[in-house]
This record gives C-alpha cells, structure tokens and sequence, in this order.
C-alpha cells in the first residue's frame, strides 16, 4: 500500500493511492496515519480493504508529510562510504545518530525556506525508515517487524549551521521546513529489497544525486536493532539513513541553494518530490 | 501558579498545586498542561481561577512530566563555566545545542533505568524552561514572552554512549526515563529571576551538585531568542539550560550511578525530584 496525508497543513487526512494512481479518503477508517494505524494489525486491517469502495478524492490536493505523530527524527550520518569520502570524512566504525526536530517536517512538495543568515542551505535525498511497532532491545534478525514502511526524505542541511557554529548537528538540521517526507508511506511489502533501491536528486534541471540505497554501510535492520539499544522506537518515529554522493558541501567549489531553485528527488518505489526554494 | 500532572504514565490528568501543597483537579477546565492551556491567554484563565473551589485530589498519586505535547526537548551543552570546566571542555563561543528524544520524558519521581550495557550512567540537575507560545526570530529582549515557565529537569546522560561511541551526544541522553521532568511547571510570574536560582543534587545521601543558575553562561532569554533564529520553538517546547558542577563525569575518579543508588534534585521555588535507579 502507499499510504498519504492529504489536505491543508495541520489539517491533513488519510488517504490511500489506489491502483490506478487516484487518492481514496482513508477518514472513515482511520483517525490518521499515525500510532496503531500503521501498526502490523493496522496495516492488516488497511490492506484487506477493496480500495476501489473507498470514497475518491476529486483534484490534485496538497500532500503533508505521510505520517503523522512522529516522536522523534533520528538521521544516520555519513553512512554511504562515498558521500563521506565527499565530505572529507572516513565512514565511522558504528552508526552516527543525531536528531532533527520534527517541527521540520513538511510534506513532499511545500516550499523548503532558507532561513535567515544563512548561505549554506544544502539537499540530501535520503531512504525513511518508518517506524511501525515499538522496538527496545531488539536484534537486526528481527528488526524489520517494527517497520511499516518506507519514503523518501529530504534532509535539508545548513552546513554552516551544522559544522561553523559549535555544533552540535542538530543546529544545522532542524530549520523550518528542513524535512520534507513523502510523498506515500510505502508499506514494507512492496519493498523487495530496501537495500536494492535507486534514488536522485535534480536542483532545477541538473542531476546532483544519483546513487543506490545499496551502497548504505549500516544497513535499515541493523539501523533499528542499533537504535533500539539506545532508545525506544515509537510508531511514527522516522530514521533517516544518510545520503549518497553529490550534496552541494561535497562539490568543487561548494554550491548551496538560493531562493527559486527548485529540488526534484525521488526514491524506486517510493514516489517523488518537489521543493521550491523561497527565502525565509 | 504550580501546574503539574498526576495520575498513571500515560493517563495523567492535569492539576495545580493549591497555596497548602494539596493537589486541585483542572481535568474539568483544560484536556491538559500543553498547547493553547500554556499560552499566555491560556494561563491568565487559569490564573483567575479559584483553586479552593476545584476539586481536591485525594491521595498522594504519582506525578507525571509536567508538561505534555512536548515536541521538542533541547539541551544546551557545557552553558556553567565551572562545569566545562570540570569536563575539561572549554566555554563555547556560542551554545552548543543538542537533543535529547521526547521519548525520554518521565515524571519527576520515577524510576531510571541504566541501559543495558552501560556502565557510565550520570546525573545533571538543569534548569528547564517550558516554551508557551510559538516562537521564531524573537529577539532576546521579547524572549521571555513566549516562555511559559520552568522545572526542574535531570539531564540523565551515558558518557559513554555520549562521547565513546562515535557521537553524537544524542546518542547518550536519549535513552528511556533519561528526562524526569518535574515536579511542577511553575509559571514565569513566581520566578523573579531565572539567573539567580540555587539548584543541587544528590545520590544517596551524598550532595554531588550544589550550585545556581547565577553561574549559567548564556541566560535563559539570550538562549530563547538564540534557539529561535534556528527552528520555531512550539508550546510545550522544553530547553534545558545546562548543567552546573558535581557530575560523575568530572569526579576524579569518575563515579557513576548503579542500581539501588537513589537520586534526590531540587531547584529554588520549582521543587523536588526523587529517582530510585534500576537496570534495564
């Protein structure tokens, strides 16, 4: 299933893409795509729904974020062996976790918004790992049964934030608008291998990104089962499992964004966004 | 006012504490201690109020976090000059922020859980300041308008989680029953001045911490307005402030929490806090 949130931001309702690419209102279903809803009984339950009974949604509506009632934002730093050859940095002998707020999250396509003082605004397409049922102290062997699914994420970095003003990461990564998520949660069963995925990045017409989730050093069940050692996963949290190469940090000179590009990226299977780029 | 939250984890019901310390149920008047009930317009309706005639609380019922709808809980590292000091760090040109995951939030006097595996479990007394009204781009001298008020706050951090384990910090303060909050959120208009509060901790019955927000480098509104040039902060929002000296971290030799020790905190006018520590 590709599950969504579509309407007004803060007033999203859930909805599903049914097979012909048409949004179907999940309200009468569910509160939200959030909590037990995305959980193993409630996916159980969504998917043995006939979508084609379900009411269709007319237009084209904005899309929020594809989940909702997220805790936490944890992202996995420099876990693609070239984009950290990229950045100047050897790839770390255990995951690097840091946090983005969660009020950075904004669906797929709204605007992502410089803020102020900045001129180092940078993309990252990066595989979202949504969380499905809790996790605490479980092994990579079983990881997976916490995960409902899968989307695309743009970790949208302010690499002077990040780095020039004393750290820690989290500085640089949880701006307003800092998270576009989405456009669906693709549940895990239409995703044969995670690890197996190609994925891209365009600012305007030009190809930045272009790489595979199969180059990721920690993979997404050793991610859960890691994670799930230090903190409890909640349905709804997001892990954002790093970025391939080609981010603006990483070119000769640096390029950053400015207000009217425009960042397209996508994920195999998961959908696209895009992002204008509008000064804050 | 002393706003509070009582009742089972997960079921707490909102209450304030009357001018005898004897708890009055607000559960008829707000949904909860979060979002709009926090807000300017939100506390001078509970201001008017006439606690004696709310409804008594019977009993001496657990006490939950104080505030709820907490998206954020942001820290700021190494902010007591005599504490960075201890750690061998120098005072950081600018705050060092970071997060610690909401997951994290328990009430004032329940148990912490050594992680499995840890074995550098510390303790930090911190002034935390509760976020009351929707803040972006304020400058310091309008900060303290969005704060609704403060609480006391353990910063509870693995060390070595935190610094051995390839960062970042995050990684060290998220971990489950790492942010008892609590007892009470007390209103901004009790406290005459953040930067001038004694706070202190101890284990068992030994004091560790003995010192006052009077020593903390950056204050409460620079690191509001500070804060807000980087995300929006939101109600219900918690920062805590920094940790002054007596942490396990910075005794020679270091010394660090095992289960059974019990951790007894306070700060003036905000109260008490008392965690027994179990392995988790």
């Amino acid at each position: 299933m590709k599950l969504l949130r579509y309407g007004p931001a803060g007033q999203e309702k859930p909805g599903l893409l049914d097979a012909d690419g048409r949004i179907r209102d999940l309200s009468g279903v569910v509160a939200d795509i959030a909590g037990a809803a995305i959980g193993p009984e409630g996916l159980a339950k969504l998917a043995a729904l006939d979508a084609a009974g379900l009411p269709l949604v007319e237009g084209t509506p904005r899309l929020g974020p594809c989940v909702a009632g997220t805790g936490k934002f944890i992202c996995i730093g420099l876990n693609y062996s070239d984009h950290a050859a990229e950045t100047g940095a050897k790839v770390p002998p255990e995951p690097i976790i840091f946090m983005k707020a969660t009020s950075a999250i904004v669906g797929p396509d709204d605007a992502v918004e410089i803020p102020r003082g900045s001129v180092k605004t940078d993309w990252e397409v990066e595989l979202g790992v949504v969380i499905g049922k809790t996790a605490k102290y479980v092994s990579e062997a079983e990881a997976l049964d916490y995960v409902a699914g899968y989307c695309v994420i743009d970790d949208v970095s302010e690499r002077a934030f990040q780095v020039e003003r004393q750290g820690q990461w989290t500085k640089g990564k949880s701006c307003d608008t800092f998270g576009p998520t989405g456009p669906w949660l693709v549940t895990k069963d239409e995703v044969a291998d995670p690890q197996n995925l190609k994925m891209w990045l365009k600012v305007n017409d030009e190809t930045m990104q272009n790489g595979s989730t199969a180059t990721m050093v920690y993979g997404v069940a050793y991610l859960v089962s890691y994670l799930s050692q230090f903190m409890s996963l909640h349905p709804g949290d997001i892990i954002s499992t790093g970025t391939p190469p080609g981010v603006g940090l990483g070119m000769k000179p640096p390029r950053y964004l400015k207000a009217g590009d425009v960042v397209t990226l996508g994920i195999e299977g998961l959908g696209t966004q895009r992002q204008e780029v509008v000064q804050g």
